[in-house]
């Protein structure tokens, strides 16, 4: 009643449209799926919706990395602002760092450190957006990269991941797509959502692609080197004198630490493309009025990189590859799902519905929603990544949650498979 | 020659005309500032353009909170994603912590963690900005919210605080500005950058003006708590029955900790009209796609509040209150500065500048320039801040150093006063 009354005084606020058309986040789905779970089944509820195997101790990140932190805090150097463009003794190691793939060497000038990849994402999209321009993204993706896009007013067009091209880019709709109006093509190397690692040929095949349609390359590495199938993993800075490339990664997914959330961009353009055209300012400008990471997490970064082990990301890589290995195999055996491409790269997996072959499921967001009521496990439907009526699998979990999952799934198909 | 040749290669990209006409950034002026240092100086360079009292010993953050934060990131427990909103533990140490001030009990649905305060307006101002809408300003102010509504292309207009008032709000210039399109006004108090504190009386006018005008309060007390002279901090939120009032805040100020970029935005409306005309679900809806503050440093918060001793706020009080007055009384000593109000609270203060007794300064920028290239020190000029002609002078720095600075001012003055 009050609060009628209230509503009577008339408020100027209304909602921002942009903000209300925003597509769909992996967030809100993930609440209504978990929304959904039978609170009286007394099983643990499996995640395969959400890339976040931080929770299990087998994925914990190095004690190095975290005793990196405790001590930068508590050193009391780093309580004040850090510089728009982050410290400069983190920008080198992350130069150095990355420098590690490349056949040239990489300066602190050309890394910019964000609160995250979302962070990276949210300021290469803004810097890129202007009135009438487009991005071509792929499809299935990231949807981070749409909603950001549509929250610039920064027109989407999609093109193809091929699944029996082991998901490589279709370089052909690439070309159909792009106008003079198209300034960037966005990749997701090792890929989500679907687990596949780029070769160097295709890689080049890309560059030579952007560079004849005079488009970036923005290349999403969040999960660079992790890549434990036959295609080692290259970075797309690799080509930056063919096409000026523009690389967003974090610290998330290598030390297995998403809530950390430290991220970079960085210009790899031998050539000074990206300087010359104003992008690089645009970044700088758009660094000097957005928040940053925290200083005592860019001061531990140094320490981070190089005191984590390799036998730290070599064990993670070992676990991931195992996962993946029960996904595609486990999968095999549930009849409604294909793989149609085994899982060699990041975190997780795409994977094919069949819907005619089971009874009385709507769409691949209803299967979702039934799964998660009656099994306890949430798996991401593919619409909110690009693909009606697939979905995708997170694999980065402890295996034998992966393989109970899995079985779960199976007995789900079981109890609602179509009778012949 | 590379390069030009490059640049033939027609790139799509173009600058992006929000960013490069957003009003100027605090962040680039202090870059001009410091540029223009000379190197050969031997004296310490003494800062008073920005607010980050962070680097003196004296004011050290607690060492309860720096070990706060050690602990969380070395329990492993908080390396995953945080909810949206924010961990809820960490958003019920908030409420609790503001509750304190408050004559009603907020709970943790009311508060929404954000990387610092600059994210918290960045994610206020994107939810208020519709096409067509403005926002009311205060003169001087804080060019966060500048820089933020141009990039949302919300239209500003600017209402004056009075320097002959105690810097309270010129309530009849509010009225005149606002219309139907007008969704908010902001304030700051305790304030930056006048360094006032506004009454109990003057805060209810300006909720009774903001509700007959039909506009929410947006108060941003990021300096709260922080008064020193005879009016105690009131936060806006006691007024929450009047008018809906969006509280931001953050640790910086209080903890001394501007590097942390742990804030928060807190709904402050018991009647419950920011949930019922959308706003709360825009809010929902940004955090959804955006980043957050760092799980461990959420994590860290109920200690970090729990365990901060009320003697490490009394001493930074004490420090800021001894440092207003130095400040004050060494400003008298220099003819081309006065200033109309003693500070009273927050750590930066305004002082007009005579440029009439002074010999070949042309304004407040040149001003700045030369002192920064002959005396090694830094003030923001103010039109940074909305008012040309005027100096924004941050005091919370060692009194010995601000001591010291205030006499590098009066030498600089002495150098170039008028001769009569």
């Amino acid at each position: 009643m009050e609060l009628d009354e209230e509503l009577q005084n008339k408020w100027g606020f209304q909602r921002n449209r942009e903000l209300s058309t925003t597509s769909v986040s992996i967030r809100s789905v993930l609440t209504k799926l978990v929304d959904n779970i039978n609170k009286d089944d007394q099983r643990p509820l499996i995640t395969l919706a959400r890339t976040d195997p931080s929770v299990f101790p087998c994925f914990r990140t190095s004690s190095f990395a975290a005793d990196s932190i405790a001590d930068a805090v508590k050193s009391f150097q780093f309580n004040g602002y850090a510089p728009s463009a982050g410290v400069p003794s983190a920008k080198r190691a992350i130069a150095e760092h990355l420098s590690r793939d490349l056949s040239y060497q990489l300066s602190a000038d050309h890394v910019y450190l964000t609160a995250g990849c979302t962070q990276a994402i949210e300021i290469t999209i803004s810097a890129l957006a202007h009135p009438g321009a487009n991005i071509l993204l792929p499809r299935p993706g990231y949807p981070q990269y749409e909603a950001q896009s549509a929250f610039d007013q920064l027109e989407v067009r999609h093109f193809d991941l091929l699944p029996e091209k082991a998901w490589e880019v279709d370089l052909a709709s690439v070309e159909a797509l792009a106008d003079e109006n198209t300034v960037a093509m966005v990749i997701i190397n090792p890929g989500n959502p679907c687990g596949n690692v780029f070769t160097r040929q295709h890689l080049k095949k890309i560059a030579e692609s952007a560079r004849k349609l005079g488009i970036f390359v923005v290349s999403d590495e969040v999960y660079g080197r992790q890549a434990f199938g036959d295609n080692p993993f290259v970075p797309m800075g690799e080509f930056g004198t063919i096409v000026p490339v523009i690389t967003l990664g974090s610290l998330s997914k290598q030390w297995v630490v998403p809530g950390w959330r430290l991220g970079w961009i960085v210009t790899c353009d031998p050539k000074g493309v990206l300087q010359a055209s104003g992008f690089v300012e645009c970044i700088e400008t758009f660094l000097d009025i957005t928040t940053d990471p925290p200083t005592f997490l860019q001061g531990a970064l140094p320490q981070i990189i190089e005191k984590t082990k390799d036998e730290f990301f070599s064990n993670i890589l070992n676990i991931l590859s195992e996962a993946a290995n029960i996904c595609y195999e486990r999968v095999k055996e549930i009849p409604c799902l294909t793989c149609p491409h085994k899982p060699e790269g990041s975190m997780t997996v795409m994977v094919k519905l069949n819907l005619s072959l089971l009874e009385g499921i709507n769409d691949d967001m209803d299967f979702c929603l039934k799964l998660a009521k009656e099994e306890s496990i949430t798996v991401l439907p593919g619409f909110v990544v690009g693909l009606k009526n697939w979905l995708r699998v997170t694999f980065a979990i402890d295996p034998s949650y992966l393989d109970d999952g899995l079985r779960r799934i199976k007995a789900f198909y079981l109890r609602h498979a179509k009778k012949c």
